[in-house]
């Protein structure tokens, strides 16, 4: 085929085209393991049929897209097709329609030295069955069938009974490791779902790695009391601690970095005339760096307790999730930024508070990076999602660029 | 019929007996207008038929018992045996078997100087239909007939028509403020209902009013964001507002006295992964003194808006419900400070923070007093509310000598 150069305009053109393909009023209806992710699956084939790739779904799902190079040395070039229910248009499609027209610049160029691989991963979001980096997960071998083997989605559908009409079965996911035995480097591109790098005005952004995740139900416990009859002094108010505690936290995330978020708090008996008798909240806690995770934890455990000491009521915690952060890769991040300079004018490094795929072949040990492009108002997981035009044309060419130096810094590596 | 000594023990005796009539294992039954509150007007017609009293009930359903003195001029002594569903065995019920006990004590006597009348109060609870203080407030005048028709219950029977199967016209039961035309004083003994009286282990106080009410429901609203992608520096978190504004409005109390209570947050999205974009509460706010009321609410309204503005969140306020404070008569306060002084050795004046029928006759221009005994764990409402039985034979015997204190006082005055 003739050398052609990277055409922004038709990513986007594709990306407009997948769109209209699997969506409706609502949104994006590519949830994992239903007919618009094959439909958008399908539609990636037929892309990539005219290309000198071989295609292959692995145990896991995952569809693989390889130009076979020189060198058994892999580049990977990852992303997801499967949306949430109602989700945007670039959220995981965006890595896989610029991968996409990336792969095809180089395969225009002949045979490469390194060999470049683009995976769709199946069921990033965990929409439906509750259990998100599916594939990702299968291929870095975290995933553990017994704790999944259950789920249902909300019809009382098996997730092994859907996983199975899509040819996988649960206990040969794992199988899917083999595909990462050359791998060398991996790279993502993702919307940020943010407003970082919006308040910055830069169009693109290296993330430094994916935050740990320190997630607890809290309840604090006093005595319902008559709001009228029950004067201050006598009170037991279980809310004085969900107040005091939330406020503290964000205390925490001032000193020690990271995020703390009290997202939801129910009141009981949760009537106007009545003092709050139990307040049950969520914190949920995210740090890059696991001993700042550990700390902004181990504090607001004190404060709660130090609260309920003062209040006269008592707190409990309960684990809802533990997440290790994941570092990316330093030299990867830096030929990150360099990319991004050189195609924007400047770059940012910020951490990612949502997981990605990127996570699991970083816990797999693969040298890892993300780029990130802005997202208008930071909104994510729903039809508004929307970037510039001007930045995913940015963000294509900034893949293209990480990709090319990722090659040569590979093929530096194996001479 | 002979001379005979107040009967304190007869007195728990029959409380106990109307208990057992009128309960089930979830507590007392006897909402007004139902079949169990049916039972125990019988049941206090019954007592009423061996005494020398006129007895018949008034255009708002409130049943009168009345002993002729040589002057018309009246004591009324007043309770409800109207309950909550599953309510406890002394509220409402001690006003009415005490007020038996002492107009059993005086009648024994002879014909009084001054006519005692002993009222028991249609729908003090408002349980059924949410119309609380139904009876008394017919009496003084405040019910408005046409604020209520409409209600219904939660089985959809209208109120009106629970009215008429009792007897009562809803558009005639204002007459009912006949019945207070020779008044001259109004006594009504009650539970605490609080924790106060227990806490300085005393077993009699003197109310000294009830508590005006500003009663708001506030909305802050913020942006709901991504809790991992959204830095503490980027937040709206309308929780901010509830959280701050809850620990401000203690402040408030402790600086203008009275009681302040925010007893319900709601947040929205109200997901662990979600920084609240919504926050809804509820705010109660109580004083005896009106200026201080009135500030108490300016205040909290005030700093509202100072915290949405630092918070870049926005608030807004809607009045759910605003009660005048009543004070009672400083003379019969006193009276009841010195009657309870004299059988218990020690006395309290406190403000009372839930409306009584008291409340009503105050309204109406009629001397009040109101006696509080002690609550056991301030618990009411519920089957566990109790009183020790030491304190229910002091607080008839209080009733009884305030009774006669106010007997003497309205005879002083018609001199």
């Amino acid at each position: 085929m003739p050398a052609s150069s990277l055409d922004p305009h038709r990513m986007i053109r594709e990306l407009r085209e997948l769109h209209a393909l699997t969506s409706n009023a609502a949104g994006a209806q590519r949830v994992a393991f239903t007919p618009g992710w094959a439909t958008a699956r399908q539609w990636l084939r037929d892309k990539l049929s005219v290309l000198p790739v071989e295609v292959h779904q692995d145990a896991a799902g995952n569809l693989w897209a390889t130009l076979q190079g020189t060198s058994d040395q892999a580049l990977l070039i990852g992303g997801h097709l499967d949306s949430v229910p109602g989700g945007g248009w670039l959220d995981g499609t965006l890595n896989i329609v610029a991968g996409l027209e990336v792969l095809r610049r180089i395969a225009s160029e002949g045979k490469p030295g390194v060999t470049v691989r683009l995976v769709d991963w199946a069921d990033e979001e965990g929409a439906r069955f509750g259990k998100s980096l599916f594939g990702s997960s299968a291929a870095s071998g975290a995933l553990a069938p017994d704790e999944i083997r259950n789920l249902t989605d909300q019809d009382g559908v098996r997730l092994i009974d859907a996983l199975q009409q899509h040819g996988i079965d649960i206990d040969r996911a794992r199988d899917a490791r083999g595909e990462l035995k050359n791998a060398s480097a991996y790279l993502e591109l993702h919307i940020e779902q943010g407003p970082v790098l919006e308040s910055l005005d830069c169009p693109m952004g290296v993330v430094l790695g994916t935050y740990g995740v320190e997630r607890h139900a809290i309840t604090f416990t006093g005595q319902a009391a008559h709001a009228g009859s029950t004067p201050m002094t006598h009170r037991r108010d279980a809310l004085a601690g969900a107040s005091r505690l939330h406020l503290a936290i964000r205390d925490l995330a001032a000193k020690h970095g990271g995020v703390c978020t009290v997202g939801s708090v129910v009141t009981k008996p949760g009537i106007v005339t009545a003092v709050v008798g139990e307040a049950k909240l969520t914190l949920d806690q995210r740090h890059l760096d696991r001993n700042l995770l550990a700390t902004l934890c181990a504090e607001a455990r004190a404060i709660s307790k130090q609260i309920a000491q003062e209040e006269n009521i008592s707190v409990s915690w309960k684990k809802i999730l533990q997440i290790d952060p994941f570092h990316f890769d330093p030299r990867l991040i830096s030929l990150a930024d360099d990319a991004n300079r050189e195609i924007c004018g400047k770059s940012h490094r910020l951490p990612s508070g949502p997981l990605h795929d990127a996570t699991e072949m970083c816990r797999a040990g693969i040298p890892t990076a993300m780029l990130f492009v802005q997202s208008i108002g930071g909104q994510s997981h729903n039809r508004l999602e929307d970037t510039h035009e001007a930045h995913l044309e940015l963000a294509v060419r900034c893949l293209d660029k990480l990709t090319a130096k990722t090659l040569a810094w590979i093929a530096g590596m194996s001479e």
